[in-house]
């Protein structure tokens, strides 16, 4: 099924409107021209309606958050509503400082987002109004762990609730849930945290494939975080020993660029909560 | 002729001032430096007239364009021209938004350009004073082939008549002209659009091409599109199994640090209408 | 020694705030974990005082400096002095535009720095306040060789003495001084300055450095430097002849990962002036 849904996006080439921050915004690119979709960035408030009017997607992240671009991420949430369009929030660094927490709310409160994808810190600051975030990496209190996964999916589906969207938490299990299904994932390798942006390359692919699956946003989520951790394996797999993060980085939007449908399917490892 | 072009970036080693968009960024400083040039990034108003004129060459690019630049892009232009310096225009999705469209059209008013260079769509927005471009990449009615080529070819020319610049449209077919004269070049890989940012990095390419043999503006554009086309067939040779277009990226950039004037020369595809 | 300062950056995973230019901001924060630090990038004046109080070390970097960072870069400055914290200095370009030099002046002026480092034309240029500075790069008649070695280590000692700080002027010879001792470092591979941000990737990693080892800046430093240096070389020497820049930077971020502490010991080629 989640191959299915690759393959939708490269029928289909979404063009994903990045609202994004400096740091990543390259490696954002790129994954997204490897999965088949096409970028276009543009945080202009004088153009970002008739960017994502263009556009099958938008992707809001807040990973360099700064006062000129809060209000063109405002006026182009609100534009993608109107049109239908598939959205995307990914509230890097929520909880780390006051401006990322209640830029992050204000964007809940008046954007409609069809998926919300985040650390557990990240998403537990969204969830509270407040939060511990620790930089832009999870608190490691808040790991999510075989022995907690029930109760961190009933937290998670009942943001789902709350929110009207799909929350994708990532980390060593990633959980995807609507109100009522969390999709548990196991794929992924540790080292992916070496690599600056692999959350924010994430978002940007979640919006891709929400975009080419409309109808069915959980299971498009799932199924691109499920990509994302597959081709973080199929990366690492590939390491010889002199390579270290930057090569794996490569790697991984390589096997993203390479992935086919049928081994996304093969190599899925996943349970439904 | 287009290899003795290159062999005078790597003699004169020109330092080229670039107003460019964050996503693209680090490869067009690396592209500069791989082929022989060295690059500068700087786009406050307080200081991009005296950073312009340390220069040899400035490069503008709108890829992510912001009311905080346009009087930067403006007063470097400016100031580059009052000098003789060669100065690029990369309109990066003119066409796709109001705000993009204008503030090409504004700079094509008050700054006069040695090289525009944009895919079809952009170059027919900039000559129309509107357009239909989808988001950064060329419009597929817009198309450059080899039954409209003689077409095409004579609209560009005509547009570099108006601009007095020399126009280089890139896709498939890439077409550099003057008023009179057409260099249609043949080289390159479509694998090419799959990399985010090979336009803006032949535009920096370009203006370093154009800076160090700037008694042949048209040649010396020609040249920089060949190059930037052979890169991308070279670095398509080299790619193993399990690469995509992020290794593709790093190998075109490793080309271009690697190439000979011979090595263009020989493997030029051109003609001339 | 300096190896035991590298193992102490793995231990305790200092996290580092970052304000930096757009140009190299993803691969400082890829080197950064590499190294086993963890980056943050923040600029917004909003919350830059709230995210430098959560990190153990900043980085102030002017590449792309611009009129809406510079109170950032004080405010967060000035906070990182009153908690203690490890603060680094890179003046990119310190001598080539006045509000580059004006802002470097002032920002020495309001804040304390661990360390300043910059190449030798950027450092000349803080201490004579102004300069001659070509681009960001280093201008060839300051450049630091055998002969002029100890009357530039006197230089940069009396530079250190005056500013309180660290200085380290990285070139050919890299020196890394206190007001009494300077470290001359002769590792490194001309090949570096073919890479974009190799400077740049250095601050960062000398923040890292000096946060996990803060009872000892000056050794530190040096231990930064001489990590950087030796990462150059082992990336050089796993060049294949199709490899240019662009894998270059790659190689030299994957040493960063890699290295070990009995590696950097037995590599590190210095003596103490």
């Amino acid at each position: 099924m989640f191959g299915e849904m690759l393959e939708n996006v490269r029928k289909s080439c979404p063009l994903i409107h990045n609202i994004t921050n400096y740091v990543t915004v390259n490696d954002c690119a790129n994954i997204l021209l490897a999965c088949g979709g096409s970028p276009i960035m543009s945080d202009d408030i004088g153009e970002v309606e008739e960017i994502t009017a263009l556009c099958g997607g938008l992707n809001i992240n807040i990973g360099t958050l700064n006062s000129r671009t809060i209000p063109s991420m405002l006026a182009a949430g609100r534009k993608a509503n109107e049109l239908g369009h598939t959205v995307v929030l990914d509230p890097v660094g929520a909880g780390a400082s006051k401006l990322r927490t209640d830029t992050a709310l204000k964007l809940l409160e008046k954007v409609k987002f069809s998926v919300i994808r985040g650390n557990i810190s990240e998403i537990k600051t969204l969830a509270a109004g407040n939060g511990t975030t620790k930089g832009v990496d999870a608190d490691s209190a808040d790991r999510v762990t075989e022995e907690n996964l029930e109760r961190v999916c009933a937290f998670v589906k009942a943001f789902a609730a709350e929110t009207g969207a799909v929350i994708a938490v990532t980390g060593a299990i990633d959980i995807v849930a609507d109100s009522s299904t969390a999709y548990c994932i196991f794929n992924g390798h540790p080292m992916m945290s070496s690599v600056t942006g692999t959350g924010c390359q994430l978002s940007a692919l979640t919006a891709a494939y929400v975009a080419a699956n409309q109808e069915n946003v959980l299971e498009a989520a799932a199924a691109a975080v499920c990509a994302m951790g597959v081709c973080g394996e199929i990366a690492y797999e590939r390491l010889e020993p002199r390579d270290g993060n930057s090569s794996y980085r490569n790697y991984i939007i390589d096997a993203a660029y390479n992935l086919k449908g049928g081994i996304l399917d093969k190599r899925a490892k996943y349970r439904i909560i």
